[in-house]
């Protein structure tokens, strides 16, 4: 079979070759229904834009720009950080825009491109449901930061640093386990969560069918649609919920640190006590959790080494040799004093 | 004497009225030097540019730029949100943008106008040693959060919106002092601070005067030069080295929430308790002071309010009605848990 070309593109959505390019790179002089309807066509027949004939017109400025979802979950702070100063360091200007809930990252990404036209993009957090078609509208090499896209975007496209968030639910179950707790309640993300939150939760599922504890509905406690399931307010409803139910349990694993100091609240405000009544673990090792009292046990991402790697990745991108990466970081297991041997 | 008018500007740089004019409205066309000598010349003079005329050519987007100096704060995320709510229903963009430590956010906002073109913006945090000239370029409307510009900026050129630090340190200080405690040791920012840090501190020191204690300067704990005073570990360092010196203190008066989780952990890795052996309060009221053990007692900013009426100030004067003004909001002493009655 002959290879699909632009020319065909063009033949089928009845436009000239030039409209199919400036389809492909965004162009603003393009009807938004001719260039869906390009982008469909493409999508079904797996037409890959020639890579030279993209970069043709790029006139990139020295900037890294940092799209950036949830600005207010403390995780991505240290990221944040570490990423402005080697921006700073490599003498590149630094952006730092936010993605708000009802926006696309992918969007907000190409809109930036339009006006910023940076030459290096790194994604903070987000979700992994987009389209190929809308991924490879972006010109600029980028880097997505703590999750990675779904399987079904060309891996070459792009570069991700992330834990294997599957693995460190997994991990932390076992290490709960371990401990001596069998009913151990997930304070989970939402039911149709498509990000980390599932991954953590599957690790948490499938740790403990490999130790013979039967998998509780009741104890998974999933986020109400419309809470953010990452912050404190949501941890102690969660908790203050199922502490009120009078179900049973000994532990709590939290979808991150700061839902974790929602969940110990809650457990204080009941009157009883972290460790005494109830284990508390949790996801991420953010600077509050030592500093918190008692000091979370956690999986602690990398954050420091993740975003240098990223920067890395993308610095080598952007210099033009290098290509395109996918690195999997192992969460360590942080134990502080939230946790308790409940065998001994 | 005759007022001092654009062409005696002109005239005394040796050059043409429109490049004053390009210089005052930071228009890109201009040599950096002629630039800088006419603001000077502007400076010594106290040219004030006609308003009518700044504003002839602005062709604004419509967009509210937010300049944040610290992203790390927590105390800021509370407000992001606020006024990206704001905007949104209000169908502007949002933008935001940090300026790092090393910038000057008046220099940032300057360039982000070149370039995005805002029709208002917010800056939150910052210092107040900013020059009335370089003020005076800024073409939008904006407010300053949290801070206050220095006196000698005209406070008709800008807004904004405030607790008044120096009566916040002042009633925390009486709050401690009535609740027995004498010697009270304040984790304070640098020496040389010219901000919040500096205004706190001279509330402390008021209100041991009005009570007739004198000040000890043993007891206020300068933030050492390259630290970040308003961080945990910051906090920490401080009180761990201020417990190892053997001084006597009852009591902690820390410059934010956050550097006073850093204090508690210090207090208890040295084997004592909060308030069992040293009470701590604080200031800022951020949402982890209420989720922390023990709870903070601390000066709660009215973040949201804050918020609402710096947006409120600042779509009124992009609406092209209503003055620039200075909201001072009080802040509330809020009783947690940190601090103890030791008359009883």
């Amino acid at each position: 079979m002959e290879p699909f070309t632009i020319k065909d593109v063009a033949r089928i959505c009845g436009v000239g070759v030039s409209t199919v390019s400036r389809a492909i790179n965004n162009h603003p002089d393009i009807n938004p229904q001719t260039r869906q309807k390009i982008m469909e066509v493409i999508e079904e027949n797996g037409y890959i834009p020639n890579n030279s004939a993209r970069n043709l017109k790029r006139s990139e400025s020295k900037t890294i720009a940092v799209l950036i979802r949830g600005i207010t979950n403390p995780f991505f702070q240290g990221m944040i950080k570490t990423i402005e100063q080697i921006t700073e360091r490599r003498r590149y200007g630094f952006l730092l825009q936010q993605v708000d809930e009802e926006n696309d990252e992918i969007e907000a990404a190409l809109e930036l491109e339009k006006e910023k036209k940076p030459c290096g993009i790194v994604f903070l957090g987000g979700t992994y449901s987009h389209k190929e078609a809308k991924v490879r509208q972006l010109k600029a090499p980028f880097v997505v930061c703590t999750i990675t896209l779904g399987p079904e975007v060309d891996r070459s496209l792009y570069s991700s640093v992330a834990i294997d968030d599957v693995r460190a639910g997994y991990e932390m179950t076992s290490y709960l386990i371990s401990m001596g707790h069998r009913r151990i309640a997930m304070a989970a993300a939402w039911k149709e969560d498509m990000a980390i939150g599932r991954m953590r939760l599957e690790g948490y599922c499938k740790a403990l069918e490999d130790h013979g504890i039967p998998i509780d509905p009741e104890l998974i406690l999933y986020t109400e649609k419309g809470q953010d399931a990452y912050s404190m307010a949501n941890g102690y409803q969660v908790a203050a919920r199922f502490i009120r139910s009078g179900k049973e349990a000994t532990a709590f694993l939290v979808i991150s640190d700061n839902a974790a100091f929602g969940v110990c609240k809650a457990i204080r405000d009941a009157g009883k006590t972290v460790p005494g009544d109830y284990s508390v673990a949790s996801f991420d090792g953010i600077e509050m959790a030592s500093y918190y009292n008692p000091s979370l046990t956690t999986m602690k991402q990398p954050c420091d080494e993740m975003a240098k790697e990223a920067m890395d990745i993308l610095m080598e991108r952007i210099d033009g040799f290098g290509e395109n990466e996918h690195r999997i970081f192992k969460a360590q297991l942080t134990v502080g004093e939230s946790v308790r041997n409940i065998q001994i």
